[in-house]
C-alpha cells in the first residue's frame, strides 16, 4: 500500500497540491460557467525544502523538540486519553472537555506526522504508535469513532450543527494522510479510510443518505486529501456534496427552527457558496469552508465557485483584514463583523483563523498563479500566525489583539485547544508554502534561506537561496543542479516593496524583465552554477489604516520588510498608552540578541505627561505637555516573549 | 396599619431618607472606629416636589402614561402571568425565562406605585392590584415565594451565589414598602414582611441560621427599607449580617470550588466589605452593596464601613468611570476591569449601575453633606440614566456604549430585563433626588424648575424655582412660604461651571458667600417672597480623557451644563469615523425643536476624504486630505431617537 501510494502521497503531504486532471468530472453541474484560470500550480513538498534561514528554522527545530512533546503531553494531562480509553471499552459516562476534543488529539498526530516527514524522532514517532493504538481500540467495527457520542452514549449525528462529528474526523483524514505520506504506514490510514466509507454511505447525494452537513466545515478538506491519496473519486464526491448543500438551511430543520427566525450566518448556512459577497460568520469556518471549495473548483473546473471565493477574499482582505494579516473582529462570533470594524484591544484574530487564512491563500494562489495570494500568505505567517506560539514552543495564543492592557498571555493549552495543534502543523510544514511547480515554471513564494529541490515535467531542479530574510532584503537565489531545460523562474515581488526589486542574474541586471501577476518572471534556459540575485527594498514603514477604520484613526503602525511591530511597555520609559511617535521621527532598524535575534526598530519619541492625582476628565488644553521617551519596538509575532505588559501595534501620532 | 405608618412611609419611599436616630447600636460590633460625618440630610420626598422643568417633567409624564403601562404589557407577553400562576397552582414544569424573572414583577410594581404615589391613576392602580393578587396566590403559607424555585420544584436556597431567590425577595421588599407609601395600603407589605420574616428566621447569625448571602446584592437594601419603614430592627440586623459577612468566601463552600481556585470578585466575595480599596467585579452587584453598606453606616454610625465605600468611589471616580458618569467596562463580567480601561465601542456602562450609582451618590451625600456625590448623582441622571430609555417611553438601552458603528438601538424587552423597569422607577421619583434636608439646612443638589414642600424641625418651606435648566443657567429660587425661621439655604455649586455661579439674594450680590463641601451657603431669617437669582456658567466645554485613557486618545467630548453630547451619523455629511473636529472650531448651542426640544450643538468640523477603492492599510502620507463638514451634537441621552446610524461620543481632534 505505502509504495502505491508513495508518489501521491508524497504531492499531498503538504497543503494538498493539484492534481494534473480533475478526479471528478464536473457532469451534472447545474450550470456551466468558463473553465477558470487554473494556474495548474503544484507546491512544493515541506520535506524537499530545507530550511536554514534564521525565522522559521529555529522555529521548526523548536516545534519538533519542544511543542510536539508538549502537545502530547497536554493530551496527557488533560483527559484526553481517558476519553479514547472509555470509548475503547464501552464505558458510559466520564467524558471529559467540549465535544470537539478528538480533533486536538488528530492535529497533534499530524503535527507530529510532518516531522517524521522531515527527519525521524523515535521518541515522536512512539507517540504516535501508542495513539494510533488508542484510536484503532476505539473505533467502532462500523468505521464510526467520537469519543464524545461513544462515551456520552448518544444517537450519532443528530446534532451536526453544534457537534463537531464531521469536523473530527475530517481531522483524523488529514492526520491520517499526512501519517501514511510521512511514513508509508497505511494503519492510521486504513482506519480513517473506514470512517470515511461509512461516512460516505451515509451522507452525501442518493437515496438513502442522511441530508446535511458539519456546523464547522473541516471534514471536507479531509475528503479532499483522501481523495487525493487513494485516487478515489468517491470522498471528493462527498466533499462536493457537503460544499454544494451548505446554505439550504438544514441546521434549521435539525434544530425545529422556524426559517423565519433562522439566521444561519455563524454556520456559512444562509445562503448558498455561490452567492457568497461577503465574508461573515465564523471565521474558522468560513476559511475551512472557502479551501475546500478551491479544492474542488480546482478539481471540477468550476469558475463559479472561484469568482465566489475571490469576492469574498476580496471583501476580507479590503476591508475586513487586521494590519498583521489576520481576520475576525469579533469574540461574540469569533467571527466577521462589518467593514472597516477592526478593533484594537478587542482585535479577536484568533490563530485558527489566520491559518485557515494561509490555507486558502495558498490554494488560491496556486488556482490562480498570482502573487497578490502569495504576498498575503506571507504576510499572515510572519505576523498573524508567527504571534500564535511562544519562542519557547510551549506557550499558544488564541486571540492576536493589536493592543493589550497588560492581561493577555499566552498559556500552555486551552479547554478549546484548536490552535495549538493547528500552529505546529503549520510550522511543521512551512517549507511547502516556499515553491510551486507548473508544466514550465517555478514559482518562488517565500525567501527562505535553505535549499529546495524541485521537479518539473521535464527534469529536476536543486535551488539554493542565501538570505537573512526577513532581517535583511538580499537574497542569492543559485541553482545547484538542474536536469529541466528551459523554465521560468517566476519570483515573487512582494506587495510591500511599496516599488521593484532589483532583479541581476549571474551579474547583471538584465535590460528588461517580464512582470506579470506579481512575479517577476526569467526564462532562460536555467544552467547549474546560475545565481539570481534579488535586492527587496527594506525601509521602515508608517502604515496608516483606513479613514473608514475607527481604532487605527490617528494611528500609525510600523513596518520593515513583512514584519509588523509593536511595542512592548518594557521598551519604553513612560506609559504606553501617553506615547506619541512624531510623524517624521527618524527611526533606525538593529538587528539584536533579543527575541530570537530579530530586528528591532528604535527611535525617539514623546510622552504625554500624566498629572499627578489628575482628573479623570477635565477641560481640553490645547497641545498636552510632553516628555521625550526613547521606544524600541519588537515584531508583533515576538511579542508577549520577554516581560509581560501592555503592547500597541498602532501607535498614536503627535 | 396605613395610618401607623404613614409619616415613615412617606420619608421612605423615595431613596430610603435616613432616621434621625440609628435603629441598630453599635454594641457587638468587633472595632470601634470614631463615628462617621453624618451630615444627616434627609432626602426630601419626592411627591413634596412638583416637576415643571423641560427636562425631567415630560420624562415623568411618559413615564406614566407609556413606560409603566409598556412594563405591564411586556410582562404579560413574555410569562411572567404564567409563572406567577403556575406557582399558585403548585404547578411542576413550565417555567419561562431566566431565574430572576419575579425580580421585573416587583420592579414594575414599585415604578407603578410612585406613579401612584404622586397622582392617582386607576388603570395603573389596576394592573398593580391585579398583580398583587397574583403574587398572593403564589406566595406559601410560610412565607417563601420565587416562582423559578417553586415551579421547577427546587430546593430553596441551595444556590445564592446564581439564583437570585435573595435579590428577588429584596425587590419585593422595595416594591412593598413603595406600595404601601404611596396607597396607604397594606396587603404587598403584609406579604413582603412574611417573607422577610422567613428570612430572618432562616438566615444571619445565630443557632440554627443558614449561612450565606446573595450572589446578587439587592436584598440588603429591601430589609433596611422595610426596617425604617415598621420601625423594626431586625431586618436591619439581617441586612448587617449580610454585609458583614460577604468576602467570606461562602460561594466557595456552597459550590465545593476549592479556595485555591475560588476568585470571589465578580460576586464581591473575596474580601470583606472593609477592606475593599478598589472598585471590582459586576458594577452593579458592587453598587448594591455599597448602598446598603451606607445605610448600614448611617444607621450604626460606622466609621469604617464609610471610609472603605469612599475609598472605592475614589477609585471608581477617578480611574474607571465613563465621561457620561457610567459605570462597567467590561461586558465580560458586566463590570470592571482595570484603572482608565475604558473603552468607546465596548463602554458596558449598563443602565442599571448608573442608576446603581446614583443610589449610591445620593446616600453619601445625604451621610456626608458633599455635593461631590451630588454633582456626580447630576450627571450621571442627565447623562447615562437618561439614555436608558427612549423619549418615547417604551424602549430601551441595557448596554450603553459611547460610540456606535450603527447596530445598537434600545429594544422594548430583554430576556433579561432589568433595566427597563428600574429606570422606570427612577424617572418617578427623580424629584426626590433634588432637595435634602438638615437640622438647619435645606440642601438642592438638583435645578428643576417647579416647586417643592421642605420639612424643617422647625417649621416648613415652600420653594419655587424657575429656570430652563438644563438648556438655560439662570435659576430663580424663589421662598413661596416660610414658617421654619433662620436656616441655611445650601446651594450644590456644579463642579461642571468651573468656577463660581453667581448669586444674587433679592436682587443684590452678597458681599461675601460661604462656600462649603461644594455648596454655597446662605443663612438667614427667610422670609416668604425672598429670591436667589443663580447664573450657572454654561459655556461649551471640549472635555479630554486622562493621557492614560488609551481610548479617548486625540479626541474631546462636547459638554454644556451638566449635558453630554455625541453625534450622530444623520447629522452630518460625511461617514462618522472620517470626522475631525478643529481644535479651536467656534460651536454654538441653539434649542431645537427636535429631540423635546433639546438644546443642540453646531458647528463646522472636518472630514478626512475617503478614496475611493481606497486600500485597507498603505504608507502614512501625513496630513490626510479633507473636506469642510457641518456637525450637530446632540444629548447623548437622546441619541438612537431619530434615524438610527453610527454615533461617537468622543470625537478626533484635527
Amino acid at each position: 500500500m505505502a509504495a502505491r501510494l508513495s508518489r501521491r502521497a508524497f504531492l499531498s503531504a503538504a497543503g494538498a497540491p493539484l492534481l494534473a486532471g480533475p478526479l471528478l468530472s464536473r457532469a451534472g453541474l447545474a450550470s456551466t460557467p468558463p473553465p477558470p484560470r487554473d494556474a495548474g500550480a503544484r507546491a512544493v513538498d515541506y520535506r524537499r525544502v530545507r530550511l536554514a534561514d534564521p525565522f522559521w528554522a529555529p522555529r521548526q527545530r523548536t516545534n519538533r523538540s519542544i511543542t510536539v512533546p508538549h502537545l502530547f503531553g497536554q493530551l496527557r494531562e488533560n483527559g484526553y486519553v481517558s476519553n479514547f480509553e472509555r470509548a475503547a471499552a464501552r464505558q458510559q459516562g466520564g467524558y471529559r472537555g467540549p465535544v470537539y476534543m478528538d480533533s486536538d488529539v488528530y492535529k497533534t498526530i499530524e503535527a507530529a506526522s510532518y516531522c517524521l516527514g522531515s527527519a525521524p524522532d523515535p521518541a515522536i514517532g512512539a507517540q504516535v504508535d501508542e495513539w494510533i493504538g488508542r484510536l484503532r481500540a476505539a473505533q467502532r467495527p462500523d468505521g464510526y469513532i467520537d469519543t464524545c457520542y461513544q462515551v456520552n452514549g448518544r444517537a450519532r449525528f443528530t446534532n451536526l450543527r453544534d457537534d463537531h462529528e464531521l469536523y473530527c474526523a475530517g481531522h483524523l483524514l488529514e492526520a491520517a494522510v499526512a501519517h501514511n505520506a510521512s511514513t508509508g504506514r497505511s494503519d492510521l490510514l486504513e482506519m480513517a479510510r473506514r470512517y470515511a466509507d461509512l461516512l460516505e454511505a451515509t451522507f452525501g447525494d442518493g437515496p438513502g443518505r442522511r441530508p446535511g452537513y458539519c456546523g464547522h466545515p473541516e471534514i471536507e478538506l479531509g475528503l479532499v486529501r483522501l481523495s487525493r491519496l487513494t485516487a478515489n473519486p468517491k470522498y471528493l464526491a462527498l466533499a462536493r456534496s457537503f460544499v454544494e448543500h451548505r446554505g439550504e438551511k438544514f441546521f434549521a430543520a435539525e434544530h425545529g427552527t422556524p426559517l423565519s427566525a433562522y439566521d444561519g450566518t455563524y454556520w456559512l448556512d444562509d445562503v448558498a457558496i455561490r452567492d457568497h459577497t461577503v465574508i461573515s460568520g465564523h471565521a474558522v469556518r468560513a476559511l475551512y469552508l472557502y479551501s475546500a471549495a478551491v479544492d474542488l473548483a480546482a478539481e471540477t473546473a468550476d469558475a463559479s465557485l472561484v469568482a465566489a471565493v475571490e469576492r469574498v477574499w476580496k471583501n476580507a482582505t479590503d476591508r475586513r483584514m487586521f494590519v498583521t494579516g489576520g481576520l475576525g473582529s469579533s469574540e461574540h462570533n469569533e467571527g466577521f463583523t462589518d467593514d472597516y470594524d477592526l478593533p484594537t484591544f478587542k482585535a479577536y484574530q484568533e490563530t485558527c483563523a489566520s491559518i485557515a487564512l494561509v490555507f486558502l491563500g495558498h490554494r488560491l494562489n496556486r488556482l490562480t498563479g498570482d502573487a497578490r495570494y502569495a504576498d498575503l500568505v506571507e504576510w499572515t505567517l510572519y505576523n498573524a500566525v508567527a504571534a500564535g506560539v511562544s519562542l519557547s514552543g510551549d506557550r499558544f495564543f488564541y486571540v492576536n489583539p493589536l493592543a493589550s492592557t497588560g492581561s493577555h498571555h499566552r498559556k500552555p493549552w486551552y479547554d478549546t485547544a484548536c490552535c495549538p495543534p493547528n500552529v505546529s502543523r503549520l510550522v511543521a510544514t512551512v517549507g511547502g508554502y516556499a515553491y510551486a511547480t507548473g508544466e514550465r515554471d517555478v514559482f518562488v513564494n517565500l525567501y527562505l534561506a535553505g535549499s529546495a529541490d524541485v521537479e518539473l515535467p521535464k527534469g529536476r531542479v536543486q535551488v539554493e537561496v542565501d538570505s537573512a530574510y526577513p532581517w535583511g532584503g538580499s537574497v542569492t537565489l543559485a541553482i545547484r543542479e538542474t536536469t529541466a531545460g528551459d523554465f521560468a523562474l517566476r519570483l515573487r515581488e512582494p506587495g510591500w516593496c511599496g516599488g521593484p526589486m532589483s532583479v541581476r542574474v549571474n551579474g547583471e541586471t538584465p535590460p528588461t524583465l517580464r512582470r506579470e501577476k506579481g512575479y517577476v518572471v526569467i526564462s532562460r534556459a536555467w544552467r547549474a552554477g546560475d545565481r539570481v540575485e534579488l535586492d527587496l527594498p527594506m525601509s521602515i514603514r508608517r502604515l496608516q489604516g483606513h479613514p473608514l477604520i475607527e481604532e487605527t484613526s490617528g494611528r500609525v503602525a510600523l513596518s520593515r520588510g513583512p514584519i509588523v511591530y509593536c511595542v512592548e511597555q518594557a521598551d519604553v520609559g513612560a506609559p504606553l498608552a501617553t506615547v506619541r511617535l512624531p510623524g517624521t521621527a527618524p527611526l533606525r532598524a538593529e538587528r539584536s540578541d533579543r527575541l530570537a535575534g530579530a530586528t528591532l526598530l528604535r527611535g525617539e519619541a514623546s510622552a504625554v505627561a500624566v498629572p499627578s492625582g489628575g482628573r479623570l476628565y477635565g477641560e481640553a488644553t490645547g497641545a498636552p505637555a510632553t516628555t521625550g521617551a526613547s521606544i524600541t519596538a519588537v515584531p508583533y509575532c515576538v511579542w508577549d516573549n520577554g516581560e509581560a505588559g501592555p503592547m500597541r501595534v498602532w501607535l498614536a501620532v503627535g
